[in-house]
Protein backbone atom coordinates (compact mmCIF):
# COMPACT_ATOMS: atom_id res chain seq x y z
CA UNK A 1 0.00 0.00 0.00
CA UNK A 2 1.14 3.45 -0.77
CA UNK A 3 2.67 5.12 1.92
CA UNK A 4 0.55 8.33 1.14
CA UNK A 5 -2.52 6.51 1.42
CA UNK A 6 -1.90 4.13 4.70
CA UNK A 7 -1.09 8.18 6.28
CA UNK A 8 -4.57 9.76 4.81
CA UNK A 9 -6.33 6.61 6.26
CA UNK A 10 -4.35 6.90 9.71
CA UNK A 11 -5.49 10.73 10.06
CA UNK A 12 -8.81 10.02 8.60
CA UNK A 13 -9.32 7.17 11.37
CA UNK A 14 -7.98 9.53 14.33
CA UNK A 15 -9.80 12.44 13.18
CA UNK A 16 -13.10 10.27 13.36
CA UNK A 17 -12.74 8.96 16.90
CA UNK A 18 -14.95 9.81 19.69
CA UNK A 19 -12.67 8.97 22.78
CA UNK A 20 -9.12 8.62 20.69
CA UNK A 21 -7.13 6.99 23.41
CA UNK A 22 -9.35 4.38 24.25
CA UNK A 23 -10.42 3.75 20.54
CA UNK A 24 -7.47 4.15 18.83
CA UNK A 25 -5.85 1.24 20.94
CA UNK A 26 -8.81 -1.36 20.14
CA UNK A 27 -8.49 -0.40 16.66
CA UNK A 28 -4.58 -1.25 16.97
CA UNK A 29 -4.93 -4.22 18.24
CA UNK A 30 -7.75 -5.01 15.60
CA UNK A 31 -5.13 -4.59 13.21
CA UNK A 32 -2.34 -6.77 14.61
CA UNK A 33 -5.01 -9.79 15.66
CA UNK A 34 -6.41 -9.36 11.92
CA UNK A 35 -2.32 -9.59 10.50
CA UNK A 36 -2.04 -12.74 12.21
CA UNK A 37 -4.99 -14.57 11.43
CA UNK A 38 -4.35 -13.52 7.80
CA UNK A 39 -1.62 -15.37 7.57
CA UNK A 40 -2.88 -18.93 8.05
CA UNK A 41 -5.04 -17.69 4.94
CA UNK A 42 -1.82 -15.99 3.23
CA UNK A 43 -2.56 -16.11 -0.82
CA UNK A 44 -6.66 -15.95 -0.46
CA UNK A 45 -6.35 -12.56 1.42
CA UNK A 46 -5.91 -9.00 0.28
CA UNK A 47 -4.45 -7.69 2.89
CA UNK A 48 -4.49 -3.92 1.72
CA UNK A 49 -8.31 -4.33 1.98
CA UNK A 50 -8.35 -5.89 5.65
CA UNK A 51 -5.75 -3.78 6.67
CA UNK A 52 -7.41 -0.30 5.99
CA UNK A 53 -11.23 -2.28 6.85
CA UNK A 54 -9.91 -2.96 10.38
CA UNK A 55 -7.82 0.90 10.79
CA UNK A 56 -11.88 2.33 9.71
CA UNK A 57 -14.30 -0.09 10.94
CA UNK A 58 -15.40 1.96 14.43
CA UNK A 59 -15.06 5.25 12.41
CA UNK A 60 -19.04 5.16 13.17
CA UNK A 61 -19.36 4.78 16.18
CA UNK A 62 -19.08 8.78 17.15
CA UNK A 63 -22.56 8.96 14.79
CA UNK A 64 -24.11 5.93 16.78
CA UNK A 65 -23.11 7.26 20.01
CA UNK A 66 -25.20 10.73 18.93
CA UNK A 67 -27.80 8.49 17.41
CA UNK A 68 -28.29 5.40 19.13
CA UNK A 69 -30.69 4.88 15.71
CA UNK A 70 -27.74 4.45 14.03
CA UNK A 71 -25.80 1.42 12.87
CA UNK A 72 -22.14 2.12 13.48
CA UNK A 73 -21.30 -0.40 11.25
CA UNK A 74 -23.93 0.72 8.33
CA UNK A 75 -22.54 4.31 8.81
CA UNK A 76 -18.83 3.74 9.17
CA UNK A 77 -18.85 1.42 5.73
CA UNK A 78 -20.90 4.38 4.13
CA UNK A 79 -17.89 6.80 5.09
CA UNK A 80 -15.08 5.10 4.34
CA UNK A 81 -16.49 3.64 1.48
CA UNK A 82 -16.87 7.97 0.14
CA UNK A 83 -13.70 8.61 2.00
CA UNK A 84 -11.87 5.88 -0.04
CA UNK A 85 -13.27 6.96 -3.07
CA UNK A 86 -12.12 10.59 -2.24
CA UNK A 87 -8.75 9.31 -2.66
CA UNK A 88 -8.49 7.83 -5.98
CA UNK A 89 -9.12 4.32 -4.86
CA UNK A 90 -10.95 1.69 -7.60
CA UNK A 91 -14.93 1.28 -7.01
CA UNK A 92 -14.19 -2.18 -6.44
CA UNK A 93 -11.54 -1.73 -3.75
CA UNK A 94 -13.67 0.36 -2.10
CA UNK A 95 -16.73 -1.91 -2.07
CA UNK A 96 -14.61 -4.58 -0.16
CA UNK A 97 -13.57 -2.10 2.32
CA UNK A 98 -17.76 -1.30 2.64
CA UNK A 99 -18.44 -4.93 2.71
CA UNK A 100 -16.04 -5.57 5.83
CA UNK A 101 -17.08 -2.49 7.95
CA UNK A 102 -20.93 -2.86 7.37
CA UNK A 103 -21.01 -6.86 8.39
CA UNK A 104 -18.05 -6.71 11.45
CA UNK A 105 -20.88 -5.88 14.07
CA UNK A 106 -21.64 -8.62 16.32
CA UNK A 107 -25.90 -9.64 16.01
CA UNK A 108 -26.54 -7.92 12.87
CA UNK A 109 -28.16 -9.54 9.75
CA UNK A 110 -25.20 -8.38 7.97
CA UNK A 111 -23.15 -11.74 7.90
CA UNK A 112 -19.40 -10.71 6.67
CA UNK A 113 -19.31 -13.03 3.39
CA UNK A 114 -15.36 -12.25 2.17
CA UNK A 115 -12.65 -13.49 3.57
CA UNK A 116 -11.64 -10.25 4.71
CA UNK A 117 -14.93 -9.97 6.37
CA UNK A 118 -14.71 -12.80 8.31
CA UNK A 119 -11.03 -12.03 9.61
CA UNK A 120 -12.35 -8.45 10.88
CA UNK A 121 -15.50 -9.71 12.31
CA UNK A 122 -13.17 -12.41 13.95
CA UNK A 123 -10.69 -10.03 15.18
CA UNK A 124 -12.91 -7.51 16.96
CA UNK A 125 -14.87 -10.07 18.43
CA UNK A 126 -11.76 -11.48 19.77
CA UNK A 127 -10.92 -8.05 21.34
CA UNK A 128 -13.44 -8.89 24.13
CA UNK A 129 -12.48 -12.21 25.10
CA UNK A 130 -9.73 -13.50 27.82
CA UNK A 131 -7.92 -10.96 29.73
CA UNK A 132 -8.58 -8.16 27.65
CA UNK A 133 -12.33 -8.83 27.62
CA UNK A 134 -12.71 -8.86 31.00
CA UNK A 135 -10.45 -5.40 31.55
CA UNK A 136 -12.50 -3.45 28.74
CA UNK A 137 -15.64 -4.57 30.61
CA UNK A 138 -14.41 -3.35 33.93
CA UNK A 139 -13.02 -0.16 32.85
CA UNK A 140 -16.13 0.29 31.16
CA UNK A 141 -18.50 -0.69 33.94
CA UNK A 142 -16.61 1.66 35.91
CA UNK A 143 -16.81 4.69 33.29
CA UNK A 144 -20.42 4.09 33.76
CA UNK A 145 -20.22 3.89 37.23
CA UNK A 146 -21.91 0.68 37.86
CA UNK A 147 -20.80 -2.23 40.63
CA UNK A 148 -18.45 -5.44 40.66
CA UNK A 149 -21.75 -7.10 41.88
CA UNK A 150 -25.08 -6.23 43.46
CA UNK A 151 -26.11 -8.28 46.32
CA UNK A 152 -30.00 -9.53 46.98
CA UNK A 153 -32.18 -8.75 49.97
CA UNK A 154 -30.56 -11.87 51.28
CA UNK A 155 -27.14 -10.73 51.09
CA UNK A 156 -26.50 -13.08 47.99
CA UNK A 157 -24.74 -12.09 44.99
CA UNK A 158 -26.89 -12.08 42.04
CA UNK A 159 -25.03 -14.29 39.02
CA UNK A 160 -27.53 -15.72 36.78
CA UNK A 161 -30.94 -13.82 37.00
CA UNK A 162 -32.00 -11.74 34.33
CA UNK A 163 -33.55 -9.23 36.23
CA UNK A 164 -30.49 -8.16 38.10
CA UNK A 165 -29.39 -4.70 38.41
CA UNK A 166 -26.66 -4.21 36.07
CA UNK A 167 -23.31 -5.07 37.22
CA UNK A 168 -19.90 -6.75 35.70
CA UNK A 169 -21.07 -10.12 36.70
CA UNK A 170 -24.09 -9.48 35.23
CA UNK A 171 -22.55 -8.66 32.18
CA UNK A 172 -19.70 -11.84 32.38
CA UNK A 173 -22.94 -14.27 32.99
CA UNK A 174 -24.90 -12.85 29.88
CA UNK A 175 -22.38 -11.45 27.43
CA UNK A 176 -18.58 -12.31 28.29
CA UNK A 177 -18.92 -15.96 28.78
CA UNK A 178 -21.12 -16.10 25.76
CA UNK A 179 -18.57 -15.06 22.55
CA UNK A 180 -16.81 -18.40 22.45
CA UNK A 181 -18.39 -20.42 20.21
CA UNK A 182 -19.16 -18.40 16.62
CA UNK A 183 -16.42 -17.50 14.70
CA UNK A 184 -16.36 -17.67 10.75
CA UNK A 185 -12.31 -18.87 11.15
CA UNK A 186 -10.85 -21.38 12.96
CA UNK A 187 -7.42 -19.78 13.70
CA UNK A 188 -10.11 -17.24 15.71
CA UNK A 189 -11.55 -19.98 17.26
CA UNK A 190 -9.13 -21.75 18.09
CA UNK A 191 -7.26 -18.64 19.84
CA UNK A 192 -10.74 -17.97 21.63
CA UNK A 193 -10.87 -21.24 23.68
CA UNK A 194 -7.54 -21.00 24.50
CA UNK A 195 -8.59 -17.79 26.14
CA UNK A 196 -11.41 -18.72 27.48
CA UNK A 197 -9.93 -21.14 30.49
CA UNK A 198 -8.63 -17.92 31.96
CA UNK A 199 -11.81 -15.86 31.62
CA UNK A 200 -13.59 -18.82 33.55
CA UNK A 201 -10.92 -19.14 35.81
CA UNK A 202 -11.01 -15.80 37.16
CA UNK A 203 -14.72 -15.04 37.28
CA UNK A 204 -14.80 -18.32 39.60
CA UNK A 205 -11.63 -16.79 41.71
CA UNK A 206 -13.84 -13.97 42.10
CA UNK A 207 -17.19 -15.85 43.45
CA UNK A 208 -15.23 -17.77 45.74
CA UNK A 209 -12.95 -14.16 46.78
CA UNK A 210 -16.48 -12.18 47.15
CA UNK A 211 -17.72 -14.42 49.95
CA UNK A 212 -20.36 -13.58 51.99
CA UNK A 213 -21.31 -16.41 54.10
CA UNK A 214 -19.90 -15.21 57.48
CA UNK A 215 -21.56 -12.16 57.26
CA UNK A 216 -24.66 -13.15 56.41
CA UNK A 217 -25.10 -15.49 59.55
CA UNK A 218 -24.26 -11.81 61.74
CA UNK A 219 -26.28 -9.71 60.14
CA UNK A 220 -29.02 -11.55 59.87
CA UNK A 221 -31.52 -9.56 57.87
CA UNK B 1 -23.30 -8.30 70.58
CA UNK B 2 -26.60 -6.30 71.60
CA UNK B 3 -29.28 -6.76 68.23
CA UNK B 4 -29.37 -3.27 68.90
CA UNK B 5 -26.14 -1.67 69.02
CA UNK B 6 -25.32 -3.71 66.26
CA UNK B 7 -28.37 -2.05 64.50
CA UNK B 8 -27.05 1.76 65.42
CA UNK B 9 -23.46 1.24 64.00
CA UNK B 10 -25.01 -0.65 60.91
CA UNK B 11 -26.73 2.49 60.66
CA UNK B 12 -23.83 4.73 61.63
CA UNK B 13 -21.74 3.03 59.23
CA UNK B 14 -24.19 3.89 56.26
CA UNK B 15 -25.06 7.34 56.70
CA UNK B 16 -21.46 7.93 56.92
CA UNK B 17 -20.42 6.71 53.53
CA UNK B 18 -19.58 8.74 50.44
CA UNK B 19 -20.56 6.30 47.58
CA UNK B 20 -22.28 4.38 49.11
CA UNK B 21 -22.64 1.11 47.14
CA UNK B 22 -19.00 0.85 46.60
CA UNK B 23 -18.17 1.37 50.21
CA UNK B 24 -20.56 -0.48 51.66
CA UNK B 25 -20.13 -3.78 49.49
CA UNK B 26 -15.97 -3.67 51.00
CA UNK B 27 -17.12 -3.28 54.16
CA UNK B 28 -19.09 -6.42 54.49
CA UNK B 29 -16.20 -8.28 52.57
CA UNK B 30 -13.42 -7.33 54.82
CA UNK B 31 -16.10 -8.06 57.92
CA UNK B 32 -16.34 -11.49 56.31
CA UNK B 33 -12.67 -11.82 55.77
CA UNK B 34 -12.23 -10.86 59.07
CA UNK B 35 -14.72 -13.20 60.90
CA UNK B 36 -12.79 -16.16 58.58
CA UNK B 37 -9.31 -15.49 59.96
CA UNK B 38 -10.49 -14.52 63.55
CA UNK B 39 -11.58 -18.64 63.37
CA UNK B 40 -7.93 -19.43 63.88
CA UNK B 41 -7.31 -17.15 67.02
CA UNK B 42 -10.58 -18.22 68.69
CA UNK B 43 -9.53 -17.29 72.01
CA UNK B 44 -7.72 -14.94 71.86
CA UNK B 45 -9.59 -12.33 69.68
CA UNK B 46 -12.64 -10.19 70.80
CA UNK B 47 -14.80 -10.47 67.89
CA UNK B 48 -17.18 -7.91 69.13
CA UNK B 49 -14.42 -5.81 68.93
CA UNK B 50 -13.02 -7.05 65.87
CA UNK B 51 -16.72 -6.60 64.18
CA UNK B 52 -17.30 -3.39 64.83
CA UNK B 53 -14.09 -1.82 63.89
CA UNK B 54 -14.60 -3.85 60.50
CA UNK B 55 -17.92 -1.98 60.14
CA UNK B 56 -16.45 1.18 60.69
CA UNK B 57 -13.13 1.13 59.28
CA UNK B 58 -13.61 3.36 56.40
CA UNK B 59 -15.97 5.94 57.97
CA UNK B 60 -12.94 8.55 57.86
CA UNK B 61 -13.31 8.66 53.84
CA UNK B 62 -15.54 10.96 53.13
CA UNK B 63 -13.59 13.72 55.56
CA UNK B 64 -10.26 12.60 53.71
CA UNK B 65 -12.01 12.89 49.80
CA UNK B 66 -13.08 16.50 50.66
CA UNK B 67 -9.50 17.05 52.26
CA UNK B 68 -6.79 14.80 51.33
CA UNK B 69 -4.63 16.19 53.51
CA UNK B 70 -6.79 14.29 56.41
CA UNK B 71 -6.07 10.40 57.65
CA UNK B 72 -9.09 8.47 57.31
CA UNK B 73 -8.08 6.36 59.55
CA UNK B 74 -7.03 8.35 62.19
CA UNK B 75 -10.39 10.67 61.67
CA UNK B 76 -12.20 7.32 61.43
CA UNK B 77 -11.14 6.27 64.50
CA UNK B 78 -12.18 9.20 66.46
CA UNK B 79 -15.49 9.30 65.00
CA UNK B 80 -15.75 5.71 66.05
CA UNK B 81 -14.91 6.60 69.20
CA UNK B 82 -16.87 9.42 69.90
CA UNK B 83 -19.95 7.93 68.25
CA UNK B 84 -19.69 4.12 70.03
CA UNK B 85 -19.40 6.12 73.75
CA UNK B 86 -22.32 8.05 72.98
CA UNK B 87 -23.99 4.38 72.79
CA UNK B 88 -22.63 3.91 76.28
CA UNK B 89 -20.15 1.24 75.35
CA UNK B 90 -16.84 1.28 78.14
CA UNK B 91 -13.83 3.48 77.50
CA UNK B 92 -11.44 0.10 77.06
CA UNK B 93 -13.94 -0.93 74.32
CA UNK B 94 -13.80 2.45 72.50
CA UNK B 95 -10.31 2.39 72.83
CA UNK B 96 -9.82 -1.09 71.40
CA UNK B 97 -11.89 -0.28 68.28
CA UNK B 98 -10.38 3.22 67.91
CA UNK B 99 -6.69 1.41 68.08
CA UNK B 100 -7.92 -0.79 65.22
CA UNK B 101 -9.12 1.78 62.90
CA UNK B 102 -6.15 4.41 63.43
CA UNK B 103 -3.89 1.21 62.39
CA UNK B 104 -5.70 0.05 59.61
CA UNK B 105 -3.91 2.24 57.00
CA UNK B 106 -1.92 0.55 54.97
CA UNK B 107 1.75 3.10 54.53
CA UNK B 108 1.14 4.61 57.63
CA UNK B 109 3.43 4.71 61.18
CA UNK B 110 0.43 3.69 63.03
CA UNK B 111 1.51 -0.12 63.26
CA UNK B 112 -1.47 -3.28 64.12
CA UNK B 113 -0.93 -4.04 67.41
CA UNK B 114 -3.77 -6.19 69.19
CA UNK B 115 -4.61 -9.20 67.07
CA UNK B 116 -8.08 -7.33 65.83
CA UNK B 117 -6.22 -4.49 64.36
CA UNK B 118 -3.83 -7.20 62.80
CA UNK B 119 -6.72 -9.02 61.46
CA UNK B 120 -8.59 -5.67 60.62
CA UNK B 121 -5.21 -4.25 58.56
CA UNK B 122 -4.69 -7.91 56.66
CA UNK B 123 -8.37 -8.39 55.59
CA UNK B 124 -8.34 -4.91 54.38
CA UNK B 125 -5.28 -5.31 52.14
CA UNK B 126 -6.58 -8.97 50.60
CA UNK B 127 -9.12 -6.95 49.18
CA UNK B 128 -7.04 -5.63 46.61
CA UNK B 129 -5.29 -8.89 46.41
CA UNK B 130 -6.70 -11.59 43.51
CA UNK B 131 -9.42 -11.31 41.23
CA UNK B 132 -10.76 -8.47 43.60
CA UNK B 133 -7.69 -6.33 43.35
CA UNK B 134 -7.95 -6.43 40.13
CA UNK B 135 -11.18 -5.83 39.07
CA UNK B 136 -11.57 -3.27 42.08
CA UNK B 137 -8.56 -1.43 40.23
CA UNK B 138 -9.99 -1.37 36.32
CA UNK B 139 -13.28 -0.36 37.94
CA UNK B 140 -11.37 2.63 38.87
CA UNK B 141 -9.17 3.23 36.49
CA UNK B 142 -12.75 3.26 34.61
CA UNK B 143 -14.38 5.75 36.89
CA UNK B 144 -11.06 8.41 36.74
CA UNK B 145 -11.01 7.46 32.58
CA UNK B 146 -7.43 6.15 32.66
CA UNK B 147 -6.84 4.23 29.84
CA UNK B 148 -5.90 0.58 30.39
CA UNK B 149 -2.00 0.65 29.20
CA UNK B 150 -0.70 3.24 27.19
CA UNK B 151 2.07 2.82 24.40
CA UNK B 152 5.26 4.95 23.93
CA UNK B 153 6.23 6.52 20.26
CA UNK B 154 7.21 3.39 19.05
CA UNK B 155 4.33 1.65 19.91
CA UNK B 156 5.75 -0.66 22.91
CA UNK B 157 3.38 -0.81 25.74
CA UNK B 158 5.21 1.09 28.83
CA UNK B 159 5.43 -1.64 31.76
CA UNK B 160 8.33 -0.11 34.04
CA UNK B 161 8.99 2.89 33.94
CA UNK B 162 8.07 5.22 36.29
CA UNK B 163 7.63 8.27 34.71
CA UNK B 164 4.88 6.67 32.59
CA UNK B 165 1.23 8.26 32.17
CA UNK B 166 -1.28 6.54 34.78
CA UNK B 167 -2.66 3.54 33.45
CA UNK B 168 -4.56 0.21 34.67
CA UNK B 169 -0.88 -1.24 33.72
CA UNK B 170 1.41 1.04 35.70
CA UNK B 171 -0.83 0.52 38.49
CA UNK B 172 -0.66 -2.85 38.72
CA UNK B 173 3.30 -2.67 38.10
CA UNK B 174 3.74 -0.45 40.83
CA UNK B 175 1.09 -1.13 43.27
CA UNK B 176 -0.85 -4.19 42.57
CA UNK B 177 1.97 -6.82 42.55
CA UNK B 178 3.55 -5.62 45.51
CA UNK B 179 0.95 -6.04 48.06
CA UNK B 180 1.40 -9.40 48.66
CA UNK B 181 4.35 -10.09 51.12
CA UNK B 182 3.47 -7.80 54.40
CA UNK B 183 0.84 -9.12 56.51
CA UNK B 184 0.44 -9.26 60.26
CA UNK B 185 -1.09 -12.50 60.50
CA UNK B 186 0.13 -16.22 58.63
CA UNK B 187 -3.88 -16.87 57.38
CA UNK B 188 -4.04 -13.94 55.62
CA UNK B 189 -0.55 -14.34 54.06
CA UNK B 190 -1.13 -17.96 53.06
CA UNK B 191 -4.83 -17.14 51.25
CA UNK B 192 -2.61 -13.74 49.29
CA UNK B 193 0.08 -16.03 48.48
CA UNK B 194 -2.96 -18.68 46.70
CA UNK B 195 -4.50 -15.47 45.18
CA UNK B 196 -0.74 -14.02 43.81
CA UNK B 197 -0.56 -16.66 41.22
CA UNK B 198 -3.94 -15.95 39.45
CA UNK B 199 -3.19 -12.14 39.56
CA UNK B 200 0.36 -12.97 37.74
CA UNK B 201 -1.19 -15.37 35.14
CA UNK B 202 -3.70 -12.27 34.26
CA UNK B 203 -0.96 -9.98 33.99
CA UNK B 204 0.95 -11.92 31.39
CA UNK B 205 -2.42 -12.79 29.63
CA UNK B 206 -3.19 -9.31 29.23
CA UNK B 207 0.02 -8.06 28.42
CA UNK B 208 0.26 -11.43 25.96
CA UNK B 209 -2.91 -10.29 24.24
CA UNK B 210 -1.69 -6.61 23.67
CA UNK B 211 -0.03 -7.61 20.95
CA UNK B 212 1.58 -4.61 18.61
CA UNK B 213 4.50 -6.42 16.79
CA UNK B 214 2.71 -6.61 13.78
CA UNK B 215 1.13 -2.77 13.65
CA UNK B 216 4.43 -1.95 14.43
CA UNK B 217 6.06 -3.23 11.01
CA UNK B 218 3.00 -1.46 9.16
CA UNK B 219 2.30 1.67 10.69
CA UNK B 220 6.49 2.09 10.94
CA UNK B 221 6.94 4.89 13.33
Amino acid sequence: MEKSILNSVLEFMKASMNDAAHDILHVYRVVNQAMIIAEKYENDVDNDVLLVACLLHDIGRKAQFENPAVCHAQVGADMAYKFLYSLGLKEDYCNKVHHCIKSHRYRTDNEPESIEAKILFDSDKLDITGALGISRTLLYKGQVNEPLYVLDDNHVIYTTEATQPESFIKEYHFKLSKVYDKFYTKEAFSIAQKRKKLTESFYEELIREIDMQKICSIIDI
